[in-house]
């Protein structure tokens, strides 16, 4: 097999995790596999280095940031291959460039837009344990460019991607991706497989193991993702195909997110425009919206809510008032996002209901609903958020989840 | 002008000298010069990576420590080209590569085989400061390789010289090249301009301001060479051809190298191969030989008389011992080197007849001597080293020297 291993900054924290590393990667490899690692900086050098710019300017140039930033990856890169050459295996470490990582011209958060893999191939042929320095590619001035939050891991899998590999191994500090929160409900359980679409669910739902370009890729490239902890030797979580999930249950977890505010704009005049008018000058001030939901009454008005993250609802309640959109606003950063996911929804009915009884036996009440395909999103008041997961992971009998 | 500037690890060894150095940068660039800056890693970044690496390993491969160690230049690059946009100067980092310093294949201790400069002048052009990442250029299988020792002045000197630069300033923590170690003598004047060939004796003979490389370099590239302090604005040492300093003292300096031991073959049969037996297999070993004396005997042996480092001794002993060259070896670890340099002793004469005479007059004896055409050179007891040194600065009047 060739398999790709990702191990992020916790993973490389200090030397002797890289030797832990270098042992892992080891067995990997004594196990007849072909191993390309991708590595992160490690953890605080990328922090250390930020600190450092700061000292000079508020607004450092992206492309000297890029320059500065990609040596933490290019250390730990090189690092690796000498633990790995210590332990007798031949090793070769490769910077972006070196690995064929080609990017667009955008610094700090570049995308990679081929990867020519004749270097990669070249040494996997000779017998060498490959480290490639995560994080980086090579723009078309033939300047290091930098892929921006989780580049690593889009290191990782679209090398994966673009070498055929049999698996993608993204090493964290957590076993993988659970049912729910175990901090709220500690009979959450790991879920061995989950399919990219629900994990995109999951992860732009607040799970912080993958960002969701790392998913897409992996999606996009039909890649086998699995995410696991570099601390034990549990098995991960796989992100996969749907078709390659051969019995899905209906629901596959409950996420929750704290990072949300409500905005509610009442008597709205229900005439064109006035929304677009709110949703892009919130986007050309950058503010994320989240949840739309827009009802209109009988006499004409309509009601408008949305969800910004909690510490965009200063910014976002200023363009509202400037805005004057409607004679009643309400602004509430009590509150959280409780989200159902799972694709077993598309074929089954009364998941919904399921979740609105459940929480209506709790007594909690829901202020906003959003649902798609494969997930249903609720708004509720902060303080119910635990209970209301709690509620719905034994609703849907999460924690009796069969292994699949 | 176009004015190369390097600064040494002390020089950009914390924040705060980064942005002095940043200062005396814009100042050069506003009194209307071009400026390319070479840099070296902030002073203890290179060791920490070498501890880094020997965590893993006691003989690690030289090719992945050339990618460990030239981060540490890439770092400093990055962070004064950002110093220096913060202070309104279009400013640009280059790597070795991409200021097109190509290396033979020799890791660890590459040479510069040639420099594309097509990126520095185009930039150069576009008004730009350009910030180079010392100490590392690029191999012919496009690997990052590291020049040794001394690496970052070798950048400097080679960019000014295929730039055609009419200045490279050297920047260290001393003021420039003096008559004598003002520790040992404080009447030590500091010299205004000096030889390529006695700068090139001086840093044989022990001054620790420029590495031999660099200056060899400077001659063979015709590059005027100034080094001078980075912490004061004091004017260095012009290290330039003969032809550039008009009235050339009889003697520029004295030079102490405590690092010597002596090592004495009496009663050596005098026939040939025996000298070059031992001198052959003391290269084999890596010994450094510095001075070498033969004197013939009536009878037909011969003494042999040779210095080596101190820290070597203990194997060159080994060695004459195995040997068995002589019948009677002398080790002697407490002696001192004590040189007189200066161009104008080819058309002076007396010169070594004074050195002489100022030692026999404080009752120094002379254990060797050698000689050069701008060199004499006197092995003394180790106890006498810094009285030696004082009275021929003095007896050369050295203190007095005029600036030129």
């Amino acid at each position: 097999m060739l398999i790709v291993q990702k191990f992020g900054g916790t993973s490389v924290g200090d030397l002797d995790r890289i030797s832990e590393v270098a042992d892992r990667v080891c067995r990997a490899k004594k196990n007849g596999n072909d191993i390309i690692v991708v590595v992160s900086a490690m953890s605080g050098e990328t922090n250390k280095l930020i600190e450092y710019a700061e000292h000079f300017s508020k607004t450092p140039s992206a492309k000297e940031m890029d320059m500065l930033l990609s040596s933490g990856e290019r250390v730990t890169s090189a690092l690796l291959a000498l633990a790995l050459e210590a332990r007798g295996h031949d090793s070769i470490s490769m910077s972006g460039r070196k690995a064929g990582i080609y990017t667009d011209d955008i610094h700090a958060n570049a995308r990679i837009s081929n990867i020519d893999t004749a270097n990669l191939k070249k040494s996997l042929k000779e017998g060498k344990i490959v480290v490639v320095a995560g994080f980086q590619g090579v723009n078309s001035f033939g300047d290091v460019s930098t892929l921006g939050r989780g580049g690593s891991d889009l290191s990782a899998v679209a090398i994966a991607g673009a070498m055929g590999a049999d698996l993608c191994e993204i090493y964290t500090d957590v076993d993988g991706v659970y049912t729910t929160d175990p901090r709220v409900e500690r009979r959450a359980k790991k879920i061995d497989k989950i399919s990219y679409d629900e994990m995109l669910e999951f992860a732009s739902l607040g799970a912080k193991v993958l960002q969701n370009r790392s998913v897409e890729m992996a999606k996009k490239l039909n890649v086998n993702l699995v995410t696991r902890s570099s601390f034990n030797e549990n098995e991960g979580t796989l992100i996969t195909k749907e078709e390659n999930i051969m019995e899905e249950p209906i629901v596959s977890g409950i996420a929750l997110d704290k990072n949300q505010a409500r905005v509610t704009l009442r008597d709205v005049k229900d005439e064109p425009g006035i929304a677009a008018n709110v949703f892009s000058t919130l986007a050309e001030k950058n503010i994320n919206v989240d949840m739309i939901i827009q009802n209109v009454g009988q006499d004409g008005t309509a009601n408008l809510g949305f969800t910004v993250p909690e510490n965009e609802l200063g910014i976002a309640k200023k363009i509202m008032q400037e805005l004057n959109a409607a004679a009643d606003l309400e602004f509430d950063s009590n509150v959280v996002k409780v989200s159902i996911v799972g694709v077993g929804m598309r074929s089954h009915s009364g998941v919904a209901s399921r979740a609105f009884t459940t929480l209506a036996d709790n007594n909690i009440n829901i202020e906003m609903i959003s649902t798609s395909e494969i997930k249903i999103s609720m708004i509720v008041d902060e303080k119910y958020g635990e209970l209301a997961v709690r509620s719905l992971h034994e609703a849907y009998n999460l924690h009796q989840r069969d292994e699949l």
